[in-house]
């Protein structure tokens, strides 16, 4: 059960009625108009809660579960629990985010503005936003229908969001021009000026960055990360993609729609991610690289050259993953034939 | 001496004294009743002050030291400064923390809520709390005893906090249970959601996290660090544990009693450290792992297999330490054949 | 054009004004008295606006741009577009960003302080200063003549602050002593106590830190970096070094004049660092280390050994770059050779 101090869940909602919600197929002589309440782990959940399988290595937890009903994929429904109804499906954490997104939707927003928040006079806010303490609106901000900003977060002047976004706790976000849906989690940084100067021995010389932060609908971006505005193009997010906790996108970087960037991953100024590009935990890519769609980079790579639409590259300096993993084999191998001496 | 805009010293103890406080014997002929006012690094000390040597690195600046006194191991006693006393012990950094917790304790909490914070009325304040200007605690949330709610601080709704906590100035908290004399440095980010959705090329389908942070009793968590809530199951900081900063914590993880978790450290999700496990700085470690009791992980190295207990690691893909060492010898001896070609 | 929701350009200058600035010639049979109303990227810029190129990558841009006039080398003059003036600087990026500071100098500051603020009564504020909503500036802070003190920014007890300071939004300042013209973005954490504590089984034992920061004049401090005050002695940035986002500085760290230090480097403890040291992004260095002036770290590299001054380095555990390089290519041809067997 999810603890009541946060958490209040929606329904119960019958086995049939999520197997809809799931686009999924009851099974497993499952009573359709069972009642469950919540969602819980394979670990905690009881018989009136539901939870799902994703990953083998769960699979004793699959099969000494308590839950009353799991989504899974048909492959493993032999191993599940005796008793336990099963949802299959194909992709069975898709299905089962439907069913959290059932028992937990955002929470209804209660429109207003604090009396402890500071909205310059001349911002707009859209209706039902709702603006808690001790945040900040700057001049000129245009704020979206059903935004929330949160306490103590800072929107400078001119910025404009669009409708349903969220801005966390303690974010801050300047010269930027964000779409709908977008989600800035507690302690993000947006616009602020990028890491550009001259340098010199007589002194580094600043260069003032006069871009902007261009950031797509349905962006999510991590908790303490960091996206400098441009130096003069924008730095631009692309519709869809998410960025992790303390992720940094130097400016006039560019990423396409639907990138996936893992916990402090770090972009430098002027390269551009294509499409649908995965970067893992702690992967760092040089200055101005092109990086193609559908490109994955394993965990803590280092990118220093250009990587083709599609391809999988690992290691630092970064090659192909096949050939990385070669380089580690040969490795270990030189170890051994030396230990053998 | 420490600089009296920001520190205010206790005493003056005797060397009888801090022996006593420090667990520690006195040597070198030292005067008992010669008093000493404050702590101060061997290059700057004066003969009223204590310092201490923990590393052979600094063996000069003791041996050229004018402190009046020092805590050293006995193996070291003789390569002291001339008419320097001395404080021998086994554990001479640990004794030195006893001598510098005496000195400058953790100045007393003035209790109070600024008239500048936004304190919920739902919201309980245990005795002896303060509460800085701007910060903001929302609905219900539970503040033990004398904890201290620094500046622009945000406590969301249903925190728990334990008794003497420190929540520093511009950091952010929800979805979270802490326990006792915890500190949570500046601008840290505990319980926002994870980094969890179900991807697609339709989009990115972002699964509420309906999990907590729950975190033990002494631990602290460094300046912008991150600590996601779980997305079902909990996660979990054990007591003790020492978190530094731009750590990532990922959603799910378990870290046991008394890890070591130095700077830009990232965990993945649903990761399980077990106690006293230390990771130097920037280790990565991939998601799903088991890392065992006490095992040592070395700076940027990069996990993706479970770890054994007391096992200690280094590279990436990481290996065994004595395994790494040997393939970094190795290598160099390659280029060094080659270089000779 | 630069938005004007973010950006006022001042102007317009005739291309003999900017050449001046510039300390750049003018040729490609320009008209000197060419107004030029704003600075703009080749491949958005128009007529009457001013561009520049420095970096190879982009001379099919420079050949095909429309931009009225650019700043480029010698060298490449005769690549560029039809009818584009040049303004030929032998380091055209620093001739170019004393055109873009002419264009877009920092606002001019409007003095006061916000009704929202919280300024303790004993504090100082210099001539000319401004504190945004939020702010939080503690007993007997010292603020310098035209400080920006940004919205929900914290300036703890005691710290002084030289003239012509930015502290972002949302960032915060203790324990510090900080020179002139020292820009401190959104987020940046400088102050709270290091990672510092006599490890134990019995439990982590945590020391009290008596030193400060000292920051030197012309230093930037990058959103959300982190840097610790000393545990004893002092953490030291010397005057006009850069520093990127999410950088961690440890406490007793010491950096020289004039470092770079890209995003999400992290320095340990007590390492000291010369004049004019250049670490690429993640960066890592052990504790205790000595770099030598001028040294030049390469992207990801692993320091664990003192490196001697102009040296280059890289690879994890760090070597010189030479080495280094030979490493990565021997690597390559080991497994060539073992995928042609």
């Amino acid at each position: 059960m999810t603890d009541p101090r946060f958490f209040s869940p929606q329904g119960p909602f019958a086995l049939a009625e999520l197997a809809e919600i799931a686009g999924a197929v009851l099974a497993n002589n499952a009573d359709a108009k069972r009642r469950i309440v919540d969602i819980a782990p394979l670990d905690a959940a009881g018989a009136d809660e539901v939870s799902f399988l994703d990953n083998r290595r769960y699979l004793d937890a699959f099969a000494t579960s308590k839950a009353g009903a799991c989504v899974v994929a048909p492959e493993f429904a032999d191993r599940a629990a005796p008793g336990m109804a099963l949802l299959l499906a194909d992709a069975p954490y898709r299905a089962y985010a439907r069913i959290v997104r059932a028992f937990h939707p955002a929470p209804p927003l209660e429109p207003g503005v604090s009396a402890a928040a500071t909205v310059d006079e001349s911002a707009t806010l859209g209706a039902g936003c709702r603006v808690e303490a001790g945040a900040v609106i700057d001049a000129r901000a245009e704020i979206g229908a059903r935004c929330h900003i949160g306490a103590n977060a800072v929107i400078g002047a001119g910025v404009v969001l669009g409708e349903d976004c969220v801005v966390g706790a303690c974010a801050s976000v300047s010269h930027a021009l964000i779409g709908a849906r977008v989600a800035i989690y507690p302690g993000a940084r947006i616009g602020q000026e990028g890491f550009g100067f001259a340098p010199g021995a007589e002194g580094h010389l600043r260069i003032p960055h006069t871009g902007r932060v261009i950031i797509g609908d349905d962006v999510e971006i991590g908790a303490n990360a960091t996206v400098d505005r441009g130096s003069g193009p924008d730095t631009v997010i692309g519709a869809g993609s998410m960025i992790d906790n303390l992720v940094q996108i130097a400016h006039n970087v560019q990423l396409g729609k639907g990138c996936i960037l893992a916990a402090q991953v770090g972009v430098s100024g002027s390269t551009r991610l294509g499409n649908f590009v995965v970067c893992a935990g702690q992967v760092g890519l040089a200055g101005h690289l092109r990086i193609g769609d559908g490109a994955t980079l394993a965990a803590q790579a280092g990118l220093m050259r250009d990587v083709p639409p599609g391809a999988v590259y690992g290691g630092t300096p970064a090659v192909p993953a096949t050939t990385w993993k070669r380089q580690t084999i040969a490795l270990m191998r030189l170890v051994e034939r030396k230990g053998k001496k």
